[in-house]
């Protein structure tokens, strides 16, 4: 029989019905009022899942073409101060690199970020922050609130990566300051890939630079989605809006607090298993960082192999993810993202529990049992 | 009954079913042999219809991306000659002027391309040109054979648009020496819009920019395109990509030559019944000029007004494109892109030339009729 593969990764996610079918129809117009209108729906959606009455738009791109579209528009030729404690802060800050002189704000990966050497840099003269809000690389949730109290403090513009919260987990753009936010479609919203929403706030409008790119021009895509019917500048990815839509339809049936409330019991059931099988959680926490809601990473035990491991869970159906770049091997990571709930959560727990006695691990405990009190 | 407008447009074009019911299954990991194995046949026919045997990567991004990426990677900084006689060739000239030092080698949109002009511009030390090759905005098919000898001649670059022609006229990359190829998913592929197809030459990696943009680096959708499997740098449109490569195994299926031969007679009829019912063809054609095979563009009669003759159409359940910009009004245009067919064309012809009686044109004859003489 062939069936799809369960994904439990941190993106791409499973999708539910009415979002992949909403792809299957014939081609629309994408200068008609059918298109503004679902455009204008996910717009509406998203602004909530932000907490942000800021301008918003979709870019028919990944969660990459946002990155670059906030840091091309207001970081060319400025000092850019990006933090970074996984793989995601590395990729802003090499985006970063091409447009304005770039500062690193390094810790380990899964560790807190440095807010010291991020204070300096300000002093310094930063007028543009980077931060990723959710590491999936190392399952390390970052303190987005206190870096956009800084960022105020010395007036400097801040740039926040919510590819992976945004929809999952609470998020508050305004109310944290952030200038620019960006979210992409496969993660949380559990659409397909290929779409990148982007909130922009007056004060990051009101630093535009004057020389920015032609596809990411985030005027453009203001000015067009201002206009009667709503439009995108350059023809947009139709069948991507249209799951887009259904996906935020979805949330906004679901509920935005219930479905922040799913994702922590999600992730706190696979926390929960990890520490009955006696497994460490990969990231160092303290009073101001926290797991991740939506991915979880844990450290492997000594003598258990990541490509066995995997394969032994692949070959029950699911699939993981194992560490990126040096933590290839160290970690591995279970995604719960999106639409993800008991089902997928208890069996994705249930193979990687016979994986690990499998590969010669010895639990400490069941970690099923102790991911179904969570979940009870 | 709620249906489904026909779409006559220049883009986006109705899709064959199995083209959209590709998009509809569940999200696959793009990092997998399953996701390398759909873009690697999406290469392999897509070389084919460029008739090229350079590098090949599929950008998730519109055509406009594509453009972009093709200037911004070779035209940075650099002498730009920009070949304009549409709408399209506009936007080329503007995302130069971006990256380069840009120069518009400007005729009137749907007259020929001004060659001295061009050539003055190369002995002046231009290293790059932009050309559009089938100018959607004014039904003009750009001599890019004799372009590609003068760029050969001063060793330019050699950008060529093919959005709207490559997949359903023919286009000769390397015997025509284009060093930079562009198309879209939209158009004569009767996929989904939202990606970009670009070949790049030797010649093109040799002159790269050291200052590339990100999202667009080449270069890096070539490292990802060369690995095993075959992956895009950044996380991909996948539900376009199975979407395209069923495009692309339909085109393989019908054969190249087929499609085009298709593509032209289709264009002829329309062009049979403009010619029938006294209306002009827009375009000013010559020996190196010739009509678009895949968009006609009609002058409208004097007194006969865009809107009601368009809303006309539309109530037939038809929808056709007018003019953009300063055409707006003068004339209308009926593309005769990717899948379509006879029945498509007799019906978009059959509801034209009703729509044109009834806003008070007086027929010269039966344009329909005319069309059929080509199609039968």
């Amino acid at each position: 029989m062939e069936k799809e593969l369960l994904l439990m990764l941190p993106g791409p996610v499973p999708m539910p019905e009415r979002v992949r079918f909403a792809m299957s129809r014939q081609a629309i117009n994408h200068r008609s009022p059918e298109f503004g209108a679902a455009y204008a729906d996910c717009v509406r959606v998203l602004k909530n899942t932000f907490a942000t009455k800021n301008d918003l738009v979709v870019i028919s791109g990944s969660g990459t073409a946002g990155m670059e579209a906030a840091i091309a528009n207001v970081g060319r030729d400025k000092d850019i101060a990006c933090i970074v404690n996984g793989k995601f802060g590395e990729r802003l800050y090499k985006i970063s690199q091409r447009y304005g002189k770039a500062h690193e704000i390094k810790s380990e990966w899964g560790t807190p970020v440095n807010l010291e050497a991020l204070k300096a840099q300000l002093e310094a003269g930063a007028t543009v922050v980077t931060l990723i809000h959710n590491e999936t690389s190392a399952g390390i949730k970052n303190p987005a609130e206190e870096i956009g109290k800084l960022c105020r403090k010395h007036d400097a513009l801040f740039i926040m990566d919510g590819i992976t919260s945004i929809g999952g987990d609470t998020v508050e753009v305004d109310k944290w300051g952030v200038d620019i936010a960006i979210t992409g479609s496969q993660k949380c919203f559990a659409a397909p890939a290929g779409l990148a929403m982007v909130s922009v706030s007056s004060r990051a409008w009101d630093r535009m630079t004057k020389n920015p790119p032609f596809y990411l021009d985030l005027a453009a895509y203001r000015k067009s989605a201002g206009g009667t019917p709503m439009e995108t500048p350059y023809t947009p990815a139709v069948p991507l809006f249209l799951a887009l839509r259904e996906a935020c339809l979805i949330i906004e049936e679901e509920g935005l607090p219930a479905r922040i409330a799913r994702h922590k019991k999600m992730s706190g059931a696979v926390q929960a298993a990890a520490k009955a099988w006696g497994l460490n959680l990969f990231p160092k926490i303290d009073a101001l960082h926290n797991y991740s809601s939506t991915v979880t990473a844990i450290e492997y035990p000594a003598g258990v192999k990541d490509d066995e491991m995997r394969a032994a869970i692949k070959k029950m159906g699911i699939v993981i993810a194992g560490g990126q770049d040096h933590l290839k091997g160290k970690i591995f990571r279970i995604g719960s993202m999106g639409a993800v709930s008991a089902p997928e959560i208890l069996a994705t727990l249930a193979a990687t529990q016979i994986a690990l006695k499998k590969c010669g691990y010895k639990l400490q405990g069941d970690g099923v049992q102790a991911a179904g009190e969570v979940l009870g």
